[in-house]
């Protein structure tokens, strides 16, 4: 358990009410950053505030030496809005403790485990005086409105950022107790169809039947994007994806994420997916083709007899290793240009692309991370798992600073992250400033040459 | 050409703004329920106000002799609301004439047509001091509503409301010029299909793979309603439905309203449906399922990769001759409940129904009808068409008063009912009362015996 003054500090965090998205909450963003500065400063960093054209960058540097690795820590310190604050059981910037449990917005995303990564850099650098590997803190003020000025504010200080690995701790493990290292993620693209029949909403007894209905085209291009296996049914689709290797499949079905525990998560009747796949597999290393959603005609209560104008859909495809973003995009695209009917006006808006990423979890930094997390929760074998999301930032520290990135959530599932009543253990203070301990000391082991090699995609 | 005074009259009538939705107007309403009741009395006519829970019916009887069929002319005082008011070129409660044309909301729909049929009674009375027939009007004042009090009104007055049949000029001519008498419309059933996945929206990336998408469970649903040639694929849909007689097919095709004017008409870039009919046959005889809502997930701005917990989708059938509404809302709902999966929750909403309507327009009253359609416009052949819309009123006489209904509509299809700027063409008022005048004698003529073959549905 963390001292009773680590604990106050941590609570003096989690008050302010740092919503990045609220434009009235300005001040208590600019508030918490320069609290973090200040506590980067006292614990022996040499910290600033960096300004972008949104909220400010928290940057901190420890003392650098010739030959050792360079280590960016990254984290952010705005949160999540508080809406529907009615389901809150405690005020939101309250911090309330009782049962081992702290809960606040932004308790475990993702205060709660930057905060304990600074906490395990202080005690080091009071303990010894400095660190075993160069360190950067860079804690940001926009990752809840997706990172606007992050990409450029890395461009802009590439020099002064080069690292040689980056440390994101912002999700959770995979079950309480269970040491996590989540080696891979999705891509994904994003891709909006709109279809038009009518020049107007009609009237579906004046005219139905001589025109089609737009909504009923829509509805059978995305009935026709999956085949009866549910594998997507776009040609191409699956050229070069890459196959998992059998010690994941193997692994993976060891961990206590089974099929139980995802219809709990999840709340279905029955999980169903592409045959010939474990639901887990299906969303750490399988592609799909998502709705998430669609609109046409009259959606107000009770009945109107209209055939609608327009119909629309939103669409974005998860991608893993060996599938393009962009090309991906244009099959897509293409599959609903050929297969409207000459009725209809198609429309297809580009969305935002991801690349997917995968490190080699058993190679350089890969073993340096796994060893500490074994010293973090001695005993415990250690997760190796993907996620099936995507995290933007990670592309943007390899495509801009050239490293990869080790993600070592220690959040749980439970943590209503982006959810009322958002919490975090009290003792995962104590395992995350652990956890960054033995994670400096065993990347400080393994050197700047031998932690390249993570670069290399597994198999 | 309408005498100034005639036109004047029916100005004043169109002055009040008598839309029935918007209680703000209530008073309005009632005036123009008053000013009917005294226009009804000037022209010799017993007119009463008759309260009901919503807006008042205004009744008005001629003289009444035994032997004569009795006709039950019905109309409705009451308009639709005027917004979006920014598209109006005029008030649309300050009537303006221009180019033959009167231009104010509910001038075609419904205040010029039974101005004119209350006009040819006046001019009928004023002639020859008695009308050929026994006549009721019943005005009601909440058909933009949906006559939500008239089924009731119309059983608790069943003796004093008894007739032979019923007419109503509410609809538009096929073109301009062409006297047109409708003896057929559709009937439906409504049907609100909600299906349940996730017990909440879920990240599609941590969990898209795993679980069944809702709205792509419910575009396949959808899109299994039609077959390849575009008819309704449920399972004994067709059964017992009416073909076309050789007759219809035939004047259909002589129609002016041709597939280019659909085309002009709905905007859309081709015409398509069912195949083996034209676009007309579609919509007049044949049945059809159709959209009229469908909404799922994330609808706003931009992206939101959420994975929805639930879709929904608002159907209507439109249904015809043979076709018995229950029944059918019964097998659609058997269709959604057999090919949903069972990874999500499907609940069915039924929605209201209506009974499909055809009368022989070479029978009875019919034959009346047309003479005195001939009549009004000498020269021009009758169009004989049915509807694709549902007029629910029609179902409430045949089934509470036990007699058929003659939609014998004189607007036109550029009238912009419903919509701003709403016109009535000056000239079309004396064609209406002179309709009225034929339309009375030849029902005269024709006598309560024969008149009543009408009853008998056509081939």
């Amino acid at each position: 358990m963390p001292t009773l003054a680590v604990l106050d500090e941590f609570l003096e965090f989690l008050r302010f009410g740092s919503i990045s998205t609220d434009s009235s909450c300005k001040a208590q963003v600019d508030a918490c950053a320069e609290w973090l500065r200040a506590k980067l400063t006292s614990a022996g960093l040499d910290a600033r505030i960096m300004p972008t054209p949104g909220h400010s960058v928290v940057l901190a540097r420890g003392p650098h030496r010739e030959g050792r690795p360079t280590v960016l820590i990254y984290g952010h310190y705005d949160v999540q809005p508080v809406d529907p604050i009615s389901l809150w059981h405690h005020p939101p910037f309250e911090p309330h403790v009782q049962d081992g449990v702290i809960t606040a917005r932004g308790a475990s995303d993702n205060k709660g485990q930057i905060f304990s990564h600074i906490q395990g850099v202080t005690e080091t650098l009071k303990a010894k005086g400095d660190l075993p590997v160069n360190l950067i803190f860079l804690i940001e003020g926009e990752e809840e409105i997706g990172s606007p000025n992050l990409a450029t504010f890395l461009r802009a200080h590439r020099d002064e950022l080069a690292c040689d690995v980056v440390v994101v701790s912002d999700s959770s493990m995979v079950a309480p107790g269970i040491p996590t290292f989540t080696y891979g993620l999705r891509g994904l693209t994003a891709l909006e169809v709109h279809v038009t029949g009518p020049d107007r909403d009609l009237h579906s007894g004046i005219f139905g039947g001589a025109v089609e209905n737009p909504a009923t085209v829509l509805a059978r291009l995305i009935a026709g994007l999956h085949d009866k296996n549910l594998k997507v049914a776009i040609d191409g689709f699956y050229d070069g994806v890459q196959s998992m290797a059998s010690w994941e499949r193997r692994g993976w079905r060891k961990l206590p994420m089974n099929d139980d525990v995802l219809l709990r998560m999840t709340g279905v009747a029955a999980l169903r997916g592409e045959k010939k796949f474990t639901p887990l597999e299906r969303i750490w290393a399988r592609p799909t083709a998502e709705v998430n959603g669609i609109g046409s005609g009259y959606q107000g209560e009770g009945t109107k007899t209209v055939l609608p104008s327009r119909a629309m859909a939103k669409l974005t495809f998860r991608l893993v290793p060996g599938q393009e973003p962009k090309r991906i995009q244009e099959i897509a695209a293409a599959y609903f240009r050929e297969h409207a009917p000459p009725s209809v006006k198609l429309e297809i808006v580009p969305g935002h692309c991801g690349d997917p990423y995968l490190v080699d979890p058993h190679a350089g930094f890969g073993v340096a991370a796994q060893k500490a997390l074994k010293r973090t929760l001695p005993g415990k074998k250690v997760a190796l798992i993907r996620e099936g999301g995507s995290i933007p930032i990670v592309a943007n520290f390899k495509s801009i600073l050239g490293v990869n990135t080790l993600l070592l959530g220690f959040a749980l599932a439970d943590c209503n992250a982006h959810s009322p009543n958002e919490t975090f253990p009290v003792d995962h203070l104590d395992l995350g400033a652990r956890l960054n301990r033995f994670l400096l000391e065993e990347i400080a082991k393994s050197g700047k040459t031998q932690g390249q090699a993570a670069a290399t995609p597994a198999s």
